[in-house]
């Protein structure tokens, strides 16, 4: 294993607010960050050592920022996989081609977790309206369309409730690869934030509960509202799939639970820090970022009790406008991302209270 | 009062790690920071958003870098005055010259405590030997000779027991002018860091107790061993102390105390952020380089309680190297300051315990 000692570079594709938090935790332990972003507007830009504004696919630009790092990070998975593979052939990459590949693919993904033992919702893929007909027949509805690839916050997605949503998914598809995916009855969504170094170390912090508005994470919530049985189920799958991937980095891996059958499953992994995890931050003994400059440095990981009820708040677009607000309350930490321009929906920073109730 | 909202940007001048602490807790907010030093190996520049390169008395260099930012800061108090006069002409600074000045000249900062109700040590100011014998004769022995200005870390003091000291007192302040302290008998010494911005609001940090080796800080204790009654009155003197300098900023008012007679004199004043408050970064609920960014930018103050039992221990120079102790330490939270040399006593990091006995 290689250890990237604290003073080394890390190099990190992607610039907004999590390569941002990546770069300032692993600053405190000493190392200097190197961005790569196709924007120069890139919050992380702003508390970097170097940055590189070019695009993802300019292999030059990658070798020569490849040259500048001691070891290769991300902080969204939908670098092209032909970039993973030069980086991975020149310097380090954590987390690996593997992980990335089997994520960016929706079929690929839970084919890998259905392999694994952490069960998914019911899918099967389709491209053409003919084999979306095959999937429909077979999943039943209500059943959810979706790109495998290049998703997030509910983009590439289509309700289906019956065969007049057809023309609207092969709209949204437009020909590409997808798949039909059974509508789940859940109760919560949670998530686990994980993390695992290249010597096989696995930490779990404690599960959050998530509570999505219009496809987008508004509030995470720890403890999770679930048994203690399923906090234990739960960590034992994000376990299950970062072993499986012999992943090395932090993860998150959404995952629906029905309180009654106490069934879980796997919605979907994100190999990168995550949203459901800025509650760390303040909250954890170590953040989610910390420990993802721990895990991709080769270092011990640290621990991840948390400091008590915690709960963390998103601020989208104008949200951002009540900084007082947050400011004057003394259970409140507040994080503005730097980000200038308030748009509707944007994340613009986040709030988390410790103990708002005690 | 000047607010600077989050999004704005933030002149320091200094940059060494309490330059770059103040960065990274001014990103946190969302501010960019503009970091000005001379020296182009500045561990502050690693996260800094942008950088000037330039020399304290380049005043072309100081009225740019003015320009660019919406307040200015410091992270060391021996900025030059006509430095800081100009900066004061063309933006916001904090602390304000009047407090730079002030604790940038040991007479006048005596002079100015005792004005202000606060206890010294005694003294008296001399410059020829003819004077230092009139100053011993009255201080007694024995005593301190110090240089009135430049002074850190033990540099140009002198112990006097008798008057076979004076010729290398004469020699180390080298006909500059110089104050003749009283020795003081203490148990300990104490800090108390302070927050005040510009609406009077004042909030002092739990005292710490800090332990010097070779007058360099070794480690700060909090809670400090003190009574409650010592602790009031400590934050009592230094809440007087800020209001009477009209501070803006984060300051540290390092006292000794007598545990018997409950005597508490101040020894001196740092205009800024202070190596005896990095322990508030794990430790407090609000960070000293929080703190300052919100008095400086003129938002509310963050409440000051500590999270329990705080140890804070400093790297000297090859101590970093040990990194990875403390990183399997689960109570321990490493810093690294992103220097490359581990040069004897230079600071490199320091560790924060969080209730290392519980």
């Amino acid at each position: 294993m290689t250890v990237i000692k604290p003073g080394g570079v890390i190099g990190i594709l992607g610039g907004g607010q999590l390569g941002r938090m990546i770069a300032l935790a692993a600053a405190n332990l000493g190392y200097r960050c190197h961005i790569f972003c196709p924007d120069e507007r890139s919050p992380a830009f702003q508390v970097a050592h170097e940055t590189t504004i070019a695009d993802y696919t300019d292999m030059e630009a990658i070798a020569a920022f490849c040259r500048c790092v001691d070891v290769v990070t991300y902080e969204f998975e939908n670098i092209p996989s032909e970039t993973a593979r030069a980086v991975a052939e020149l310097k380090p990459l954590h987390p690996g081609v593997r992980a990335l590949e089997t994520t960016q693919d929706r079929l690929l993904e839970k084919d890998f977790l259905n392999a694994s033992g952490v069960d998914t919702a019911p899918y099967m893929a389709f491209q053409t309206r003919e084999e979306l007909d095959v999937a429909y027949k077979k999943i039943g509805r209500p059943a959810v369309a979706k790109t495998r690839r290049f998703g997030y916050d509910g983009k590439g997605q289509t309700l289906v409730r019956s065969k007049s949503n057809f023309d609207e998914v092969m709209k949204v598809t437009n020909g590409t690869p997808a798949i039909l995916e059974g509508f789940v009855q859940f109760d919560r969504e949670i998530s686990v934030v994980v993390a695992r170094n290249a010597l096989g170390e696995v930490a779990a912090f404690p599960v959050s509960e998530n509570v999505h508005t219009n496809h987008i994470l508004d509030t995470t919530i720890v403890p999770a509202n679930i048994k203690d049985v399923v906090e234990a189920k739960a960590k034992v799958m994000a376990t299950k799939v970062a072993n499986a991937l012999e992943y090395v980095g932090v993860m998150a891996v959404e995952m629906f639970v029905s309180d009654e059958s106490k069934q879980i499953i796997v919605n979907e992994i994100a190999p990168r820090v995550h949203n459901s995890g800025h509650w760390t931050i303040e909250g954890a003994v170590t953040s989610q970022f910390e420990q993802h400059v721990r895990a991709i440095c080769g270092l011990p990981l640290g621990p991840t009790t948390a400091h008590g009820n915690v709960v963390m708040k998103n601020l989208l677009g104008a949200d951002i406008l009540d900084y007082q607000k947050y400011l004057e309350d003394p259970k409140a930490h507040f994080h503005h991302y730097g980000k200038q321009d308030p748009r509707p929906g944007r994340k613009m920073g986040h709030v988390t209270w410790i103990n708002p109730e005690g």
